[in-house]
């Protein structure tokens, strides 16, 4: 249930739903937003809980939400959440890209990228330093030192960091180095970790299982959110499908859902989502067509000399051209 | 393997090279290109068979080639595929919109909407006569009449025709009314139908099964131009996932990677690949973006009174919303 | 709605329920069953219709159903399927060995294997001289010649022939040779081919679309029975997944979920399902320990010569172990 | 690349290898089976490495090793794992039955069904502590008081306890209780969990992931048993595919697949595999035709009661039954 209250509701009248609404039991979830206050309740409320609440003094109404989750919905907050990094902002007009290796592999090699990114037209850094690998015996990438090659990089060149995190116990080292917090595909429903990440201070970039529904992806963005952190970027990264012609399959109608069901920015990784570095730049054009508030992108000096998804990262000189393209794409459809 | 004449290669020359390989039972298709022509020895061959042919006079050079389809490749056909419909040219520059009702379901319906579908920018209307439904007991269709009526919007409008058509002896019934026929996606491996295809004289739109890998999609293709018919049209129209919250899952990916294998001209049905009137206008716009040749849209007077797949349908205002935005797109990247 | 008469419920009293339905514009299926009569009236029927009739002299009662399925469903016929073919009955308590090559290939291949597999245990005699391929450049079948091949080997080993019709107007001629017409899974939804088949005399083999949902299977099984034809079998041969270790993902589940939907009989085919001959054996006992009624085996005297599915078909010997082992696990689940 | 050692190969000849394989900076991994030594070079080795190792004395011959993974395959270590557990063997003859509630709601519940399990047949007992839950809003299990209930049900029972383990930090607290610890779906590519997992000294149930390839489940497993510990179960438990009539797809095919390339046991979970209490004694009976080593059932003494996934329980009367018929088919395939 959500019980939106009327516009001069008062402190005492909000208090006191939310008295009544705990003394059954039921916990809560206060909006408060410009106008007015949401109050969700949350569970399978009884009806009867929803008919004292109803008639209570400063309630406008109250409505069932069958969506399983709350935080993240649409229903519950209506405006885009839209929050500054360094440099830009996340979820407003403006189309965000996020650009660097999969992993970082040495000093050189992130800080030439670090720079060509920038020069072409990125407004952040990616790279992993704590890799997840199918295989116990491929490259596991540099762990602290890949995090202090990414701060020097920001130093350098004054893009914010996104990287990886995988276990809770890391979450507070990762936090030290890096703007923003990537919660990968295989991580989607490690709930541990989402609990420890809720708990943290930074930003949460959260990528979709590689087999999550849309509405799984909300849920693990749920526990996030009703642990306390609000700054959740969502990402589509492509779906496991019987199509054997490219990696995975880039869900492209996921991106005009979420925008839908929900509040949170939503980026599509075209590099994941296909696999082939031939279709990265057609894919990250869809994705901003589609509404798309950023994308992130694999690029690295020398893609045949990676160490990991060589096959799907751009040359710079490709990102560039990539880059030209998507913002005449966003001014198209009324973005920055 | 594919035996390259030489430019200045005779028309005995030529001759010869098909003779030898059809003395060795194998079975030619020859693509008489501008520059020079291309000879395309069907089946798994001998290396033998390759020295004899190397090595004959006018020709330049033989290559293996491992796809199981050959006249849809682009190794046999590099330049795009692009023909004239009344009015339009597709697989150029112009990006080319169809659009119309799933269903004919009366005289007034239809003219309303071929009407409509024009004025907002429609180059070619779309419309079933002959319904594939999952059921026996829901709505078939108005047949040969439906036909009629079709025909009859044609000569009000200008517009031509995309119609489907579901067994081998409807073939030439169809044809007589329609400007294109439409092989659907259940059908898509229905080779006896495919073979009537390939022998009938209207251009094919042939729609991606709904889990047809895309080599066997251009296979299907390969059995229409096999027997004949070049005029083919491939439509990517979603493919069946996990994914509960759309009705297909729209496989953007399949558009760069078809435009990529073949010369054929490709387009996108996002009314089908989405399943919701609310996300066909930005999926349209990421068909466009990602390299689509055109889009085919379902379009009603009264899509909550249409008697199949209402819920996709686009009213004619949403209907020249879209239009209007996929123009912009198809600028952006260089069309039409 | 389903209508239940009364045990002694009178022609009369049934006749008028029908003429009340029909006057209304619904059209009636009538089950007359060993104890009572049930009507089932087609479509989305108005509950004032249903009220109508709820009084009628001879009524029971009546039910809605919500199924798209009528005749297909064990709520309007309970007791399964049964029914004799030469030397066997197919549904009852026997499970069914039907055994083959995937392809006639010769007079001499097709005579040896069927004797071979009648040795060993089968009952029933397979073999495509149809064959739907993927490239047109396949081999396709040996056509009416291959029949005659069959239609001799029966006269040879007793065995009656099961043999794949792909299109409609095929139906008659393959009907003349063959005992159990087939429809292969890419023409489940082909539905001028399952119209031809319910009109035909002979039984058809029913197999499930590569991704077609267990709802799609029952209701293309309903085009047939409602064009007359109340024989079917039912076949699992594989769904397509992300999963490639396997040709297709045998979808296990669906044979108890068709036999608690269905009367009809379901068979397994291990060889698709598969896709190689080491899988084939354990996922067969699979099928009849889930309650299959039978299997359909491809069995070559020389797998690796095969010219179409060498890799999944099993040798005669090893396909001998085979039904020894699933006669054992048969009589483990109460069956003979 | 695999070094198989003679079978009188002396200590000092196979110490002499490791030595000159180490030098070369590659990992090995010894086997030391009952006949001869196995030596595992991780990684993709030179053949020049391969070439000096060959002619090393005590060396029988080299292969190369194409697979991902080592310690987990049949190539490496060919006779099955097999281990006790407390009053029987898993991976051996005997066809183990592990049952229980999804969760431990109450004492009271769990020793009830404890006993019941018990006496139908159950060797060893299953119940939830902590549970991984899509909404941080569902029940999330007792914690450490169900571990500590768990363990009083062993002491009543005598069977060991299977319960599931989340995070990294939680392996020596849960390991304290339980006598094998399992890894659920969500969590097999967690990394860092499989690493801890790999240094408990209890046994590991891995569960494969909704969406994981085999291979990938085996490079989980090889996580596992490259960290040191051994004693590694892998579970089927239904795959995520577009059916929509059952909660998952048993992959039953998985079954023989993967006792063809590992050594380690396999067994079946119908309970999630099919997601209803109906189908869940069929399936159960094709995974024991299939090969399966065991299975994992959910009973629950009030399965309409039940916190979670009540739908898919079985009353202790008819898991009863299941063992009964089980037990059967497992005669019938050579089993106890």
């Amino acid at each position: 249930m959500m019980v939106i209250m009327n516009v001069d509701a008062t402190k005492e009248q909000i208090e006191a739903v939310i008295t009544r609404v705990e003394a059954n039991k039921f916990r809560v979830i206060v909006n408060t937003g410009e106008d007015r206050t949401l109050i969700a309740v949350i569970g399978s409320n009884p009806s009867v809980l929803r008919e004292q609440i109803m008639y209570m003094p400063g309630v406008d109404h109250t409505v069932p939400i069958s969506r399983p989750y709350k935080v993240a919905s649409r229903e519950f907050i209506p405006e885009n959440t839209v929050f500054p990094l360094d440099g830009f902002v996340i979820g407003g007009d403006e189309v965000v890209v996020i650009a660097g290796p999969c992993a970082v592999e040495s000093r050189s090699q992130l800080l030439e990228t670090a720079q060509a990114v920038k020069e072409a037209g990125a407004q952040a850094l990616r790279g992993g330093a704590f890799k997840p690998r199918s295989s116990p015996y491929s490259f596991q990438g540099l762990g602290e030192e890949g995090l202090e090659i990414l701060a020097e990089a920001r130093e350098l060149t004054g893009l914010p960091v996104f990287t990886e995190v995988m276990a809770p116990e890391m979450v507070p080292l990762v936090a030290k180095y890096a703007d923003v917090l990537q919660i990968g595909a295989r991580n989607m429903q490690n709930f541990a970790l989402l609990h420890a990440a809720g708990e943290c201070e930074k930003p949460i970039l959260l990528k979709r299982g590689i087999s999550a529904l849309i509405e799984e992806l909300l849920m693990a963005a749920e526990y996030i959110l009703s642990h306390g952190n609000r700054r959740v970027i969502l990402c589509e990264r492509g779906v496991r499908t019987f199509e054997t012609a490219t990696r995975n399959t880039t869900d492209i109608n996921a991106i005009p859902v979420l925008k839908n069901l929900t509040h949170l920015p939503v980026i599509l990784d075209p590099s994941h989502s296909t696999g082939h570095a031939d279709l990265v730049t057609p894919v990250a054009r869809a994705g901003v067509a589609a509404g798309a508030d950023g994308l992130i992108i694999e690029v690295h000096p020398n893609p045949k000399e990676a160490l990991s998804d060589g096959g799907q990262s751009l040359s710079p000189e490709k990102f560039a051209v990539l880059v030209k393209q998507v913002r005449g794409i966003a001014r198209e459809v009324g973005r920055k």
